[in-house]
């Protein structure tokens, strides 16, 4: 499964002392980006070329234990379904053996100039499901 | 219902030319905290007094239409549901009469010093019931 | 003097329980744009119909105290001088009578279509100075 | 000199298409938090066993050239000057051969308890001139 080894900076934290919760997602965002630059899917490319974008249309996240300064995180990005014009991810923020939280996200292919949905370009489908 | 107007600026949005993903979390909880200081519910002071703070546990979230930059946004907070230690908000970015986002987020009240789950303090039950 | 109330949020703040030094960036910006939308300058206008954005080139900022989560702050914006290209806005960050912070900020104004500097529009110009 | 890799994700852009301004203070203090681990400076570490922590209190940043989405930034980081209460940093963000910006930031050791200033801990002192 893709892995991305994150460090928590003072920038990610909150005065609870812990990663605020919305830079979680950021954090699930760098892990699908560098998923699919693994894959040479790259976005900007896609968006310029292809007319294609990837737009978040869900999120379902729990938070189990909290990430504090200084962790080394790892975060995971797994494809668990493809349609035609939509990915659903599973990812997971972990801390050695810990889960700190997991995730559903489910992004829409939507066209890069007009924003409104389509199909996901054929090489990105191949890819993704090799 | 509580609602919180709230403008978009460039620190909001990204190159896509939208709202960000993760800022409506940001958005989202600046009204629960507004609807808390409303009712005269002041977290500092909750923590500090009552060693007790709430602490995003799961959110659920739907983007339907993109934020874009100058927006005014109306942000709404209202409870769904209180258990002993945990309160379920349902949430709502809107602009005019067009919605943006729904949110329905779950938040445990968690000892300020242990981080352990505490029950709500009574006053703060109250004034959410009432 | 044009001034801006900003409440501080969680989303303000870092584990060191004040408000992270970068996101007193994000404060001066939001005071300045609102300090432009008040004399009717509308930024995505004037870059889609006059070709004409504005680029942060320096910033010089003083942090003298902390501000912290719940602060209630008032940001100010006036413009110190006005060359061809190019405008320095004096900004401060006040909570009550204690000043938190002050910088100075250099915007350049740049062809949004092809990021080279060029002559702020007058009628901008002419508002800035009156 | 010591040098960070940093990439740019989507949450450091803006509608502009470039990083926000506010970001490029993030991306400095990533490399100087480095700078120091790589020193065997630990933060929190010093901040619980030596009562001694870094406050930014003065930054000036010059904006040289747009950092943009996808690209491979090194932050350097550099001591420039040590007085008894304080640390002056030379840093710059390069994206290959080009300059995107310069900073000097001035970091003020302060007790962690009482938020006054004190004497930078000597062996911090020690491993910054060596």
């Amino acid at each position: 499964m893709f892995s991305l080894p994150t460090r928590v900076y003072y920038e990610d934290t909150d005065a609870g002392g812990v990663v605020y919760h919305a830079n979680y997602l950021k954090f699930y965002e760098r892990a699908r980006t560098e998923f699919l630059r693994q894959l040479q899917i790259d976005q900007l490319n896609v968006a310029q070329k292809h007319d294609a974008v990837f737009a978040v249309r869900h999120i379902d996240i729990d938070y189990l234990r909290a990430a504090k300064m200084d962790d080394l995180l790892i975060v995971t990005a797994a494809v668990e379904q493809m349609r035609g014009a939509s990915i659903i991810f599973k990812q997971q923020i972990l801390r050695g053996e810990e889960c700190l939280s997991e995730a559903t996200v489910r992004v829409c292919c939507v066209s890069a100039s007009a924003f409104t949905p389509r199909e996901i370009p054929s090489f990105i489908r191949e890819r993704l499901t090799s």
